[in-house]
């Protein structure tokens, strides 16, 4: 019986997400286990926690910025994140949504990734449609397509419902994990994800 | 000439800052280093930074009770928070102070490592004048001159001196490093702490 997938929620607009994504395929695979991605809107979930970004607020915000990048130097990750930081994602959300129903985890995953590098490593505007566009074409898909998801009722909800799912299961940020049951927040509990795959809970 | 000593701010209610205290000054010698600690309130740094604590959040403040004990499991300490956390911190900050003006950084940091495992590991009521006094005895300090300190305008204002100078650099958690001018916040940032040590700026 194969060992439980790690749940690992995202929003295409969360550096420490992208930094997040880089990793945790290879984490997981490691140690016998698969990944189930969640996009979803961080602005959502915050609203739900009375949270707001980091870098809405005084002293923190110039550290975020700095950290953001920093964290991705420590991974060995190009880093070059967009002009308007941060970005409305919710039509990038759908297709993701879109892509798992229809074409399955492998192919929403690449998405998620291509979005993220796109997004952090690339300055790719994906909340505009020339964006998300190009992001499709370089993904083989079409773009009217795409663009048609985003309006869609069905993906529409098909995101809110993935929101209302990780409030209801306590996810307030991004990157958020779940394995087995236990939560996890933050690119930075890296070294605590590892240890409980290697040796179960501590 | 010695290298430059590592800045580390904590607060006598913070969890995270318990947790660090235990491994800062092991790390900082690995690598020839000292450590300068400094006591601050945490609701003052807070206020400039917008910020409240993480336990005062919907789904965050429930996660991060786990996280704080899953934390210092993971570091191999024990964890038996106070049952009335956060607890106010002046008192102990100001003997902080007092310590490192009249008898040196090594008996501050005696004071803030002691203080520290008795809220976190211990239960010590640390902001009612018997716990404070307990840890005075502990610590062979006169339980009468260190309630005085608590009362004294000086202490006072070396603990305000203290939180400002703190804002004024851009510290707006705990706990929070400066090595080589670069700022780290939260005890999640040890490996990149110890990288820089190792290494140098990455």
């Amino acid at each position: 019986m194969p060992l439980p997938a790690i749940d690992f929620w995202f929003d295409f607009s969360s550096p420490y997400s992208y930094i997040a994504n880089e990793w945790v395929d290879a984490v997981a695979a490691r140690h016998g286990r698969t990944v189930r991605r969640h996009a979803i809107l961080l602005g959502v979930t915050f609203q739900a926690a009375e949270l707001r970004p980091p870098v809405a607020f005084p002293l923190k915000g110039v550290y975020s910025l700095r950290d953001f990048a920093r964290s991705a130097r420590f991974e060995g990750l190009p880093y070059l994140p967009p002009a308007d930081f941060p970005i409305p994602t919710q039509n990038a959300a759908r297709v993701f949504w879109w892509l798992q129903a229809t074409q399955g985890e492998a192919a929403a995953a690449r998405w998620a990734t291509a979005g993220l590098r796109g997004v952090f490593a690339q300055q790719l505007p994906l909340h505009q449609p020339a964006g998300l566009a190009s992001l499709a074409i370089a993904q083989g898909l079409e773009p009217d397509a795409v663009q048609a998801v985003c309006a869609d009722p069905q993906w529409k909800a098909r995101l809110k419902q993935a929101n209302d799912d990780a409030i209801a299961g306590g996810v307030f940020g991004a990157p958020f994990f779940k394995l087995d049951g236990e939560p996890f927040w933050g690119n930075d509990r890296r070294a605590q994800i590892e240890r409980w795959l290697a040796q179960g809970p501590f």
